[in-house]
């Protein structure tokens, strides 16, 4: 069964604010095993809502409306769907009744405005607004030799909208064999592309379950949706197919779901009761930062040095003078000298360290590849890493903190 | 003009992920004039798309298509859009060598499969890309007896597609004779209600320009739209009600548009040739994180301590442990000492201490509100502020931090 949700609003369509109910009922649709092909958010004009029902009606068997039930003059939806199936507004008293009471109380009286509140188009049920003086209603469009697509028409305001889907259309909507599952896994250090190399048949269309990538600052993530008819079967199919991703992926798989890379630094050096703190010049606090929100981090982090600028270095770590002007503020020596003297300073297991980089614009395209280095100092040795920067500036930061923590876990793994 | 916007990608139909561009495009539109009157989302299955672009090109004359231009098998916005006009694909050498040059840059091989993202419509302009490898195309679709739709498809990452649109399909779309200018001014240190009683008559219904109030971490932002038939008419009408609201809300006030509180900290220093360092337990780096971020800051930010724990605070700044045995880590004497103590090893003109916090629960109802201190040290004197926490500890780093910076803005306008 497919699906369309239709956002009524030109509130929406101007940017004056956000859809997020579209996506809301993706996930709570999906969940009931039916397919969202199709997002439409139209203006509040009459005849491009008429239109855009027509052609959901014709492209899906389900669609969900979402605003223009208010009692303004711009609330179409009533009159867009009437007009649709070619029938009347008629009054429904109950409903009538229901608004009335709600104004009282609230102790004002009830605009007359709102009485369109309580007409629907002739035939459809209303469906009952708890929080709010809009009801939605429930309607079916015929089809020429197919069954009707059914209509539920819902309020815009989230706070109404959910809990009227919740309780009211998802009974309606027989919920049909077809379940679906999600997972996530997240790996590190790797492109998009080598990624659906490493993966192989795993990403073909029309595989079951599906495969899907994508990236955000240098994290893959990979998205697993399994269809079947009951929760266990598509519980077994994620569980397979996990297991061939964690086996093609090894050690670029860092966490599943909503772990960041930092979950799980803090969670090995936990394992390992291994202690961490860092220096850094680049990342200014980011690294500490995302270390400093992983729940129970304080047992493994013990805090760290943000040194931007080369008196700070200098003073603070009291870094060799000597290293830095020779091999230069970013430099691997600079990196593993800044390491060595924070581990050292905070007597911990693991120091990691980050120098400088160069100002660079995203749409540079010099031979000069602007760059950084990172350090991680252990009990044993010194090792280090070079970053290389291209593209927004702007998430820098973001992907040199990563590639640190990312260094650290492989580390914690044995693999480097 | 009328626009609409098609985003592609099943990871938003399927709720996967949330759909921001199409409001930022909205936005975008309207300023040119074009009034946007659809967004539509399709999934990633070329049937759909082809009829979401027919279905398009009928009732609009711009569309702008985000996403699906990627190197994998389901990025099909190339593929549909030459359906659409009946043309092949053919590959434009020029973009081909931009995107090879960018993998070399990376110093990465190009995957085989990325060769597809040189290819576009017959007959359609490559739009480059120059964050990263997915070009965009220009082109139109005829119309019979009405000019030709004309469409740009741009990749669904905002951080490309933003500048793109900017920078190539802006100058390509004619404007029209209705403006609209925005501005946004914000303010720091007072509630919503507060702010609105403040603001007085500005709020109303229908005034013109219209000024509108939200709130973000206890920021709060006030936005006027201004309409009107020139850019001229609507900066008039922006610069004199942003004169009200600068009267009306005085240094509650700290930036307009992007700026948050650390650009005004860092402007306010640089003014004053001033230094600052930072000794953070619970926001732990954030406020090192946002001052770094602001670009020229390291003339003005010497660095700082990240110290989440006691240990890391006796050790590292070498503060009195008689003071947080006596009054506590989370005491207006420990953020004091701590402030001191950082001023002191930076030898920097200021400094910002922020203690922890306990641990609490957004739902938590009993009387004891829990609680942090933050203290700014200067030559002459020593200042401390409760930062009292509730509602999301989430957001618990962010706004302390900026309440930390807050303080200090404060004292560099003499207010405090």
């Amino acid at each position: 069964m497919y699906a369309e949700i239709l956002a009524v609003g030109s509130e929406l369509t101007t940017g004056a604010k956000l859809d997020t109910n579209s996506q809301w009922l993706s996930l709570a649709l999906a969940d009931l095993g039916i397919s969202v092909l199709f997002h439409t958010t139209v203006a509040d004009e009459l005849d491009w809502m008429v239109a855009a029902l027509k052609i959901a009606s014709e492209r899906v068997d389900v669609i969900i409306i979402t605003g223009g039930l208010g009692p303004t003059l711009d609330d179409l939806t009533r009159e867009a769907a009437a007009r649709c199936v070619d029938v009347p507004l008629v009054v429904d008293e109950h409903s009538l009744a229901q608004i009335k009471a709600m104004f009282a109380r609230r102790k004002r009286d009830m605009p007359e405005r709102n009485v369109i509140q309580a007409q629907f188009p002739q035939g459809a049920e209303p469906i009952p607004n708890a929080r709010g003086t809009a009801p939605g209603f429930w309607m079916e469009i015929p089809r020429n030799g197919r069954p009707p697509c059914r209509v539920a028409a819902l309020p815009g305001v989230p706070s109404e909208m959910k809990p009227m889907f919740k309780e009211q259309v998802v009974p309606r909507l027989e919920t049909g064999s077809n379940m679906i599952r999600r997972a996530r896994i997240n790996c590190f250090g790797v492109g998009e592309s080598a990624a659906e190399q490493l993966l192989g048949d795993l990403t073909a269309r029309g595989r079951d379950p599906e495969v899907g990538i994508t990236v955000h600052e240098a994290t893959i993530t990979l998205r697993i949706v399994a269809k079947g008819t009951s929760t266990h079967e598509c519980e077994q199919k994620i569980s397979s197919t996990r297991e061939i991703i964690l086996n093609r992926m090894g050690t670029l798989v860092f966490g599943e779901e909503d772990e960041e890379l930092e979950h799980a630094v803090i969670r090995l050096l936990g394992q390992q009761r291994k202690t961490l703190s860092t220096a850094e010049s680049g990342t200014g606090g980011l690294l500490a930062h995302r270390l400093t929100s992983v729940p129970g981090f304080d047992s493994s982090y013990g805090g760290g040095y943000v040194v931007p600028t080369t008196a700070a270095r200098l003073s603070m770590l009291e870094i060799d003078p000597r290293v830095m002007q020779h091999y230069g503020a970013i430099s691997p020596q600079t990196a593993m000298a800044l390491a060595s003297a924070c581990r050292r300073r905070f007597t911990s297991d693991f120091a990691l360290a980050v120098t400088e980089w160069p100002s660079f614009k995203a749409e540079d395209s010099s031979q000069v590849v602007p760059a950084s280095y990172i350090a991680l100092a252990t009990k044993k040795d010194l090792i280090f890493e070079e970053v290389t920067h291209f593209g927004d500036p702007a998430i820098a930061k973001s992907r040199t903190a990563k590639a640190a923590l990312n260094m650290l876990r492989l580390r914690l793994l044995g693999v480097r």
